[in-house]
């Protein structure tokens, strides 16, 4: 499945802006816009990039074709030479950026757009609304895999968040390490691996427990995962082992307490013969949850709600803010809002072990590396044309991983605190 | 922009169950589900229905097309059998349900499908997916509707959530009871009005405020929207006037502590002679802000962030449930959660005053209502067709705004407590 042109997934102000900006001349000046979080959802210690590809994707596609102009001048939101000039666009500008599966901090200028003002203005809602749904949940989905201590996670909240926003959450829960997801789209789009089995619905349309684990071993074999919690836990894991036999590959359980479930599952399925049985958790996990059963004997766990709504961060704040105009560095005054005008460049230092240090947000362009700095945008988009060789979403995970390492060892605590490093700013 | 097929927009594990059942000849049973909500979110007196309206479009395209089969062959998701099915699939089953812009209590059954397992087993991710985001988003927007005690809301939020979830999000927020909306595609595909004028970004691209001013005036006109707060409030205020005239439709403030600003705004505009100019207020508006600014001078408001994530429920946690099958009653025992077997119906009774008493569910098909219920669900599919003449978008909102005022007194405020009404269960 393939959307036609996303160019209509915009805020009507920025067409409006443009209008007024083609009628004095100044939609041809140069500017730089950036897209930074102003701060970390609360206690978060860092963010993880994600979306980036998508949103290279959609701008591939963010054009005003005929339909899509007659709609703006039906309902009158833009003159004709506005419509004019839209039924002509194609982003000429350039774009760079972290890479997916970096880490960011407040202030990280993770996307910078250049271009003219008519270039850069109409991309502010596509490219927030992108990043601002994917950072939020690949950040809160990298703090799942990291509680979840090397056991996979299939991610299976496709029926709790938008239809369209599953997709995207499956695959930036997936670049944050999660094994897999049930979302059938996601696989089809990103080649996500997917995962799934049974619901209790299944059980309950057959006449009995032991009938409804037959039909599913017959159909998918002794290998799969049999849900045993419809009516008794412990007869559950009985009909299964009897009807599949001591080869079961897993039974999942998805109600009560988890974690005294899973220990009598355990004895049970070892008693049984049932030894290389596998234990999948799932029912309203977060994080914590997740943390909170380190110690028992769970060999997997499913999270669904939390993941995709951000574990209560369902939105990363971040904004595209207009920095640099022909040059000159601009900035909204505010008592409120710290800002900072002009062209960012950000480095992050560490140690010689590889620990992060500091995140360095430097107002100049082509600023030189010192010697344990590491610049973090790369060229994503030159003159409308996405840069070859990005980073696959394969990479972005193993980058992610990476990335996660270099965190001072409170960085990766659960608990609310301060980002893991801070953020300078510098003018060299 | 309509989207192709919807069909992947699926848990693997229906495909696995439906594979199954096609294998054992349960496939073929008569099956009812039920969606419904076990309870609102945490302190929430009611929830609104939405979201159905867009669900019977997405059935509309779920269809297995060549494409579709072929990818799930090669994930190895459905066997040679369940392939032949699906490329013939095309629901052809009933769903009843609440109309848009009804009410929802715990339990209310907004909606039952009917029809084999093999039907309506595949249709449980993109119903709940659909029924879950805009149900929340509804629920939250109505509330933020009340507490602005019929000053126009605009929703600003598309940013701030992924990018097709932001034009469900203005449809249901609309849908509540909002004004108007920013996303164009909202207006595209949905017809909802939409607002906007500029952004810090237009100001700071000019040389001085005066020149943004006078250029968005010169391309809209005087009765535009001027945002005031780039620099110093006061002095935009003074600028605004200056180059529109104190014929200037509205000045807008997006930071600040705008009940205060808003106050100052209104004498500064008011000693200028622009005593017709509106004021319009953003930044971070959830019902609990907007309500608090209600002696204040504002005439109307900009929502973004909160209405787009639900205010702090960001899904309204509906399940899909199997409760009939052969025409006999299937539950799920659980100690944790409250199961009732078998097809409802739905009742609401009402005081001859109109305030509703009860949400009562009978475990029974075919209920002849009392002289004061009123029967809540519709149907809207005969033997997978649609119902013709369902409640438009506009009748939806209508239909909100009069279930509202059916609420007991306390049904509308805003701090948290039991449900509305109460809802009761019943078998005859």
């Amino acid at each position: 499945m393939t959307l036609p042109t996303t160019a209509l997934l915009t805020d009507r102000y920025e067409l409006t802006m443009l209008g007024s900006a083609l009628r004095d001349g100044t939609a041809h000046r140069e500017c730089v816009f950036e897209v930074f979080a102003r701060r970390l959802p609360e206690g978060r210690r860092y963010g993880v990039v994600a979306g980036t590809g998508r949103l290279l994707d959609a701008l591939a596609d963010f054009r005003f074709d005929d339909e899509t102009v007659t709609t703006l001048r039906e309902i009158d939101a833009v003159d004709d030479a506005t419509a004019d000039h839209l039924a002509g666009y194609r982003f000429q500008g350039d774009v760079d950026g972290y890479p997916e599966g970096e880490l960011y901090f407040p202030h990280s200028p993770v996307l910078t757009v250049s271009g003219t003002f008519a270039d850069a203005v109409v991309l502010e809602t596509l490219a927030l609304s992108i990043l601002n749904h994917d950072c939020a949940i690949a950040s809160a989905a990298a703090r799942m895999v990291t509680a979840a201590a090397g056991r996979p996670i299939i991610e299976m909240g496709s029926r709790r968040t938008h239809e369209q926003a599953a997709v995207a959450a499956a695959r930036a829960a997936y670049l944050a390490g999660f094994a897999s997801t049930s979302n059938l789209e996601a696989a089809r789009r990103y080649g996500v691996p997917t995962a799934g089995t049974a619901a209790h619905a299944f059980t309950l349309l057959h006449d009995d427990e032991r009938a409804a684990f037959a039909a599913q071993v017959d159909a998918l074999g002794a290998g799969t995962t049999l849900l045993v919690d419809t009516y008794d836990i412990a007869r559950g894991i009985e009909h299964a082992v009897e009807v599949a036999g001591p080869g079961l590959g897993a039974v999942r359980i998805d109600s009560g307490d988890l974690g005294v479930m899973a220990r009598h599952a355990r004895e049970q399925l070892d008693g049984l013969g049932a030894t290389g049985t596998k234990i999948v958790v799932s029912g309203d996990l977060d994080e914590f949850a997740i943390a909170s059963l380190g110690a028992t004997p769970v060999d997997s766990y499913g999270a669904g709600t939390a993941v995709v709504t951000g574990s209560g961060a369902p939105t990363a704040g971040m904004v595209y803010k207009l920095v640099e105009v022909d040059g000159r560095p601009v900035e909204k005054r505010s008592a409120h809002k710290q800002s900072h005008g002009g062209r960012k460049t950000a480095l992050r230092s560490h140690k010689p072990s590889g620990t992060a240090v500091e995140e360095i947000v430097v107002a100049q362009r082509d600023v030189t590396p010192g010697e344990d700095e590491r610049p973090l945008q790369l060229p994503l988009v030159r003159g409308g044309e996405r840069v070859a060789g990005l980073p696959t979403l394969e990479q972005a995970r193993r980058h992610l991983r990476e990335a996660t390492v270099t965190l001072p060892w409170d960085g990766l605590k659960l608990s609310r605190g301060e980002p893991a490093i801070p953020t300078r700013f510098t003018h060299d």
